[in-house]
C-alpha cells in the first residue's frame, strides 16, 4: 500500500501544497494558491523602493487552502487514501520574520494592526533595514564577537535581527505589542500543529542559524548584552528555545486544520526550513553536490560532512550545522536577483516587437540564442537587487556597459542573463577558494525547468555540465522528504532522497568555443565586480570597453579564443 | 525692394534648402529633400557598425530638388522675384570625403562604382578607420610633427585622411581611380557652379582646417612626406588649393542648374562649410557666445579673435583661424551622439506603454519631466557613439549605473539627457580650463526647439542659462549669411548677423535646487568618465553606487544639496 507525504511551498507569490508517493517520489497532486494581498502578494510603499511586507493571513488561507485543493485532487487518483498521508513538510521564504503576541498569534491579523506595514510579515527581500545591517556588522566586529563567522562576516538587510531592530525604531508601538517574532518557517508549522506558543514552539536552524546568528558554538542566539547595545529593548526578542533541523516534529495536525483540509488529525509535521534548503534536498544535494534553487532570486546550497572541519568562507550566507541535512554542515550562498531582473527588463525595458509582457520572454530569449557570446560588446552586473553572494551588501546596483547606437533589447537581455552565470560562477569559485569542490551542478526552479539558454549559458560560463533536478516542484518535494523522516517512514533525509529524487536525462554541457569566450568575458565581469564592489580595487578600468569591442570584434569574425592570454 | 539668399543645408538623413530676407532675416519659403538611397539616406553594412556611407548622386538631385521647390514656394509670397536672389551658401555634414576622378565627378555616380560602398561619399559617423586615426595620431607624435595641436591632440576616425588611408588599404582599386577627394562641402559647390576640376574647385578652410590637418602655420596640407610615411600614395590626394573661408566665392551658379532650379544663372555661390560652423553663424555666435547645435550629434562652436593668442585646447575637435568667422579662430567641440543617444533608446528599449515610436519621446519626455533630478539613482555615460570631446576616442560605449528592479523607461531616458548635458558641461569646463570664457549659450537644432526638459535640464547641469536661436534652420540661415556676404550684399559676417538672426524670447534660467543636485551627479559622471576614458585615473569607485543611493535618498526625501561637500 502506497504512503504518502506532503509539501507546502511558500513562495515570494504563491503557497504550493504537493502530494508524493513517498516510495517512488511520484508527484500525485498539487495545487496553488496565490497570495492576495498587495502587488502578487506583496506589500509595497511607493516612496520607498527598499520595502516589501506580506500579510501573514495570507499564509494561513494559502494552507488550508492548497493543502485541501491538493489532497481533494489526489484522491481522483486511484490508490490514494488520506489516511495514508504520513506526514507534512514545510518550507517557506526567509528571512521573513513576523512579529506576533504572546499566543503566537501575527499582529497583522489583529484589527489594530490590520493597516500597519510593520507589523506584517517583512518578506526576505524587504531591505529597510540596511542601516541597521550594517550596524550589526560594525559593531560585532567592534566587540570582537564571533556572530558573523557563520555568514559570510556580514548581516544583512535581508536578515531577522536587522528587520526587527529597524521595527524597533521606526514603529516602536508595533515593536512593543510583539511578543516576539517568528519565521514564517516556523509560523506556518506552528500555527496547523497549534504549537503556537513563542516560548515553545519549534525554532528550525535553518532560519536561525542562517539568519539570526544562532549557533551551538556559542549557545544559540546572540548574547542579551550585544542585542541590548545594538537598542534597549531588543534583547526581549531573544528566544531560548532549542533550534532543530527538519528531521524533528513541529507538532501534529490540529484537528481543526486537518478537518478543513480533508486529511486525520494528528499527522507529524515536520520543523519547517526555507525553500531553497529543502529545494536543495529535493533535488538531491549532497556533499560535492552544489544546487542552484533558480526563481525570482537565486539560492546556492551544499551540504559538506559535520566530519570535515570548514574554515569560515568569507561572503557566503551562512555555514550552519544541519541547516540542509542532518549530519552535515549547511552551505548556503545566493543571488540577490536572477528572474527578477529578467521581469524588471521585460516589463520595464522591452519594446513592443517582442510582443507582450508574458510572451516577451519567450520572443527575446529566442532573438538572444541567435547571438555568439560576445558579439554584442556588452558586460552587466547582475546587482539590480543588491548582491548577496559575495559581496554580502544589499545596496549595490545594476551596471551595463558596452552599449552602442545599435544594440538591441535581445543583445541587453542576453548580457543581463550572462550577467547572473557570472554571478553564479563567482560563488562557486568562492566555494573552491576556501577547498570546497564543487563536483557536481544541480539546478531547480522554473528557469532551469523552462530556458534551455538560460542553462546552456550558465554551462558556458561555469565551464560545467548543468543537470537539472527531475521534479519541478523540488521544493514542495523536499518538503515532503522531511514530512516522511520527521514521521520515520524513511529513516534518514539521504533514504528519503534515494527513493524520491532524482535529475533529468538532459544534461547541459559546456561548449568549448563558448567557455573560451565567456572565459574573457568573465575577466571584465570581475574587473567591474572588484571595482565597484570592493575598497580593495586598484586595477585600472581604462581597457574595459576596448577590451569588449576587441571580444566583440573576434566574435562577430568568428575567432577562435581558445589559449587566448586574458587581458 | 527685398532681397533675397538661399542656404542649402546638408544634413545626415536630408537636405534643407532656405530662402532668406537680407534685410530682416525673414524665412521666406523652405524646402526639404529626403536622401532616398539606404535606411534613412546612410549605406549600411549590418556585418560592420562602424560603416556609414552615402550616396552622392542624393546630394545632386538634394540641391536641385529643395531649391527648386523652395524658389517655387517663395514665388507665391508676395514680393518675391527670383531675380532678387543675391547669392547662395552651402553647409554640409563633415567630415564627409567623397572620391572622385579627374573631372570632379564622383566615383560613386560611375557605372563601374555605384556598387562599390568605398567610392561613395564616407558619411561623417563612419568610423571604419579607427585602427587609421589611432596610426596618424601616433606617427604625428613620434613625428615630433605639429599638425594635431589644433585639432585636440587626437586625430579622428570620423576625419579626412583616416578615411582615405582606409581605403587606400582596403580598396586600393578605389583610391585608385580616385583623382582626389573632395569634402562634401566643397563637393556641391564645385558642382552647382561648375568649377569641378579638383586642382582648382574651392576648398573651405573649415573642413581642411578641422579634418585634413590644414593650416597657415605649416604651409596647407601635411607634408607630402609624413603622408607618404602613412602608406604609399597617399600624397597623391594633397592638394595645393589654398583653403578660404565662406565669405569667398566658389563661382557662379551654372545655367544648367540655374535653369532647372528657377533661378537665374550667375548667382554667386559662396564656397561651404560645415553645418555645425553656419549653424553657429546663423545662431548669432561671437566672441563668449558659445553656439550648440544639437541634432542627432551635438557641434559646439565659438569663435575666438584672431588678435588674442589662444592655448592649444586639448581634446577640442579644432582650433582653426577663419574657420566659422573671418577675422577669428573657429573653435570647434562636440558630443558623438546626443539625439541618437534617445533615438536608439525609443527604438530599441521603450516598452509599448510609451505608444509606437513617434509618441514615445513625447510620452518618456512626459513622465520624465515628473522625476525630480537624482531621484532615479541612475548615471549614465554618453558614449554610445564614442567620445568626441574631450577624449576624441571613437572607441568608448555607452554605461548605465544604478538601476535596480524598480527602474523605469523614463529614469533611464532621463538619465541619458543628463548624460549628454555632463557631457556638454564637460566641454564648457575645458573651454574655461583653457582661458576661453563662455558668457553665453545659444542652442540650435530640432532638440533645442521641441524639448524643454533637455534645455532645462542642460541650464541645471551646466548652471547657465539656455537660450534657443530664434531659427529653426540655422544652419541653412547661416549658409543664406553667407550666401550674402560672398555676393556682397551684407559688408560682413556681423552685419549680416546683426540684420537676419536672434534668440528666441524664452531663456532656460537654471533653478538652484536642482543645480545642486547635478552638481553631485557631476562629480560621478566626471569620475566614471575619468576612469573609463583615461588611463591617469587613479581613484577608486566603490563608492559610485553608495553615492548614487545616498543622492537618491536626499532627493527622493527631498532634503535640500545646497551647500553640500562634493562626495
Amino acid at each position: 500500500m502506497k504512503k504518502y507525504a506532503i509539501g507546502v511551498d511558500y513562495g515570494t507569490n504563491s503557497v504550493r501544497a504537493l502530494v508524493v508517493d513517498i516510495g517512488s517520489g511520484e508527484e500525485v497532486a498539487t495545487a496553488v494558491y496565490n497570495y492576495p494581498s498587495g502587488e502578487a502578494g506583496i506589500l509595497l510603499d511607493s516612496s520607498d523602493p527598499n520595502l516589501a511586507r506580506q500579510n501573514p493571513a495570507d499564509y494561513i488561507a494559502g494552507f488550508l487552502q492548497s493543502v485541501g485543493e491538493a489532497v481533494s485532487a489526489a484522491r481522483s487518483k486511484s490508490g490514494f487514501d488520506a489516511k495514508n498521508v504520513v506526514g507534512i513538510g514545510v518550507d517557506t521564504t526567509g528571512s521573513t520574520p513576523i512579529p506576533v503576541d504572546k499566543h503566537g498569534t501575527a499582529l497583522a491579523t489583529l484589527d489594530k494592526f490590520k493597516n500597519e506595514l510593520a507589523a506584517h510579515a517583512w518578506l526576505w527581500k524587504d531591505h529597510t533595514s540596511h542601516g541597521e545591517a550594517e550596524e550589526i556588522t560594525r559593531k560585532a566586529g567592534e566587540a570582537g564577537l564571533p556572530y558573523l563567522a557563520k555568514c559570510g562576516g556580514t548581516y544583512s538587510s535581508e536578515w531577522y535581527w536587522s528587520k526587527i531592530l529597524h521595527c524597533l525604531r521606526t514603529a516602536p508601538h508595533v515593536a512593543e505589542a510583539a511578543y516576539s517574532w517568528v519565521e514564517l518557517a516556523d509560523f506556518v508549522p506552528a500555527y496547523v500543529t497549534g504549537n503556537t506558543d513563542p516560548d515553545k514552539l519549534a525554532r528550525g536552524i535553518c532560519a536561525a542559524g542562517h539568519k539570526a546568528m544562532y549557533h551551538g558554538e556559542w549557545g544559540g542566539l546572540p548574547s542579551a548584552k550585544f542585542l541590548e547595545s545594538l537598542e534597549q529593548g531588543l534583547s526581549r526578542f531573544r528566544y531560548e528555545t532549542r533550534a532543530v533541523p527538519s528531521n524533528h516534529k513541529a507538532g501534529e495536525l490540529t484537528a481543526e486544520v486537518a478537518d478543513k483540509v480533508g486529511l486525520p488529525a494528528g499527522i507529524p509535521v515536520a520543523v519547517g526550513a526555507f525553500d531553497a534548503h529543502m529545494g536543495a534536498v529535493g533535488s538531491g544535494c549532497g556533499k560535492g553536490t552544489l544546487v542552484k534553487i533558480m526563481g525570482t532570486s537565486t539560492c546556492d546550497c551544499m551540504p559538506a560532512p559535520l566530519s570535515e572541519k570548514l574554515p569560515d568562507v568569507p561572503g557566503l550566507c551562512g555555514i550552519v550545522p544541519e541547516s540542509i541535512m542532518p549530519g552535515m554542515y549547511g552551505l548556503e550562498a545566493g543571488q540577490s536577483a536572477v528572474g527578477d531582473i529578467f521581469n524588471w527588463f521585460v516589463k520595464h525595458l522591452t519594446p513592443a516587437a517582442y510582443g507582450c509582457e508574458a510572451e516577451a520572454h519567450l520572443r527575446l530569449t529566442e532573438a538572444a540564442s541567435k547571438l555568439k557570446p560576445g558579439e554584442s560588446g556588452l558586460v552587466a552586473l547582475d546587482w539590480n537587487n543588491g548582491n548577496r553572494t559575495v559581496l554580502v551588501d544589499p545596496l549595490p546596483t545594476g551596471l551595463l556597459v558596452g552599449q552602442t547606437l545599435h544594440t538591441t533589447a535581445a543583445e541587453v537581455y542576453r548580457a543581463l542573463v550572462e550577467a547572473t552565470a557570472f554571478g553564479a560562477l563567482t560563488i562557486i569559485n568562492r566555494f573552491e577558494e576556501y577547498g570546497v569542490q564543487v563536483e557536481q551542478v544541480i539546478n531547480c526552479g522554473g528557469i532551469a525547468e523552462k530556458n534551455p539558454l538560460v542553462m546552456q549559458i550558465y554551462a558556458d560560463v561555469c565551464a560545467r555540465p548543468m543537470k537539472i533536478s527531475r521534479s519541478a516542484q523540488t521544493c514542495a518535494l523536499g518538503a515532503a522528504i522531511f514530512g516522511a523522516v520527521a514521521a520515520g517512514a524513511h529513516p534518514t533525509v539521504e533514504a528519503a532522497q534515494a527513493a524520491m529524487t532524482g535529475v533529468k536525462k538532459t544534461v547541459y554541457e559546456p561548449i568549448a568555443a563558448n567557455v573560451a569566450v565567456y572565459r574573457e568575458l568573465y575577466q571584465v565581469y570581475k574587473t567591474l565586480h572588484d571595482a565597484f564592489g570592493t575598497k580593495e580595487f586598484t586595477g585600472s578600468l581604462s581597457g574595459v570597453m576596448k577590451n569588449l569591442i576587441r571580444i566583440r570584434e573576434r566574435a562577430r569574425k568568428g575567432q577562435s579564443f581558445e589559449g587566448m592570454a586574458h587581458a
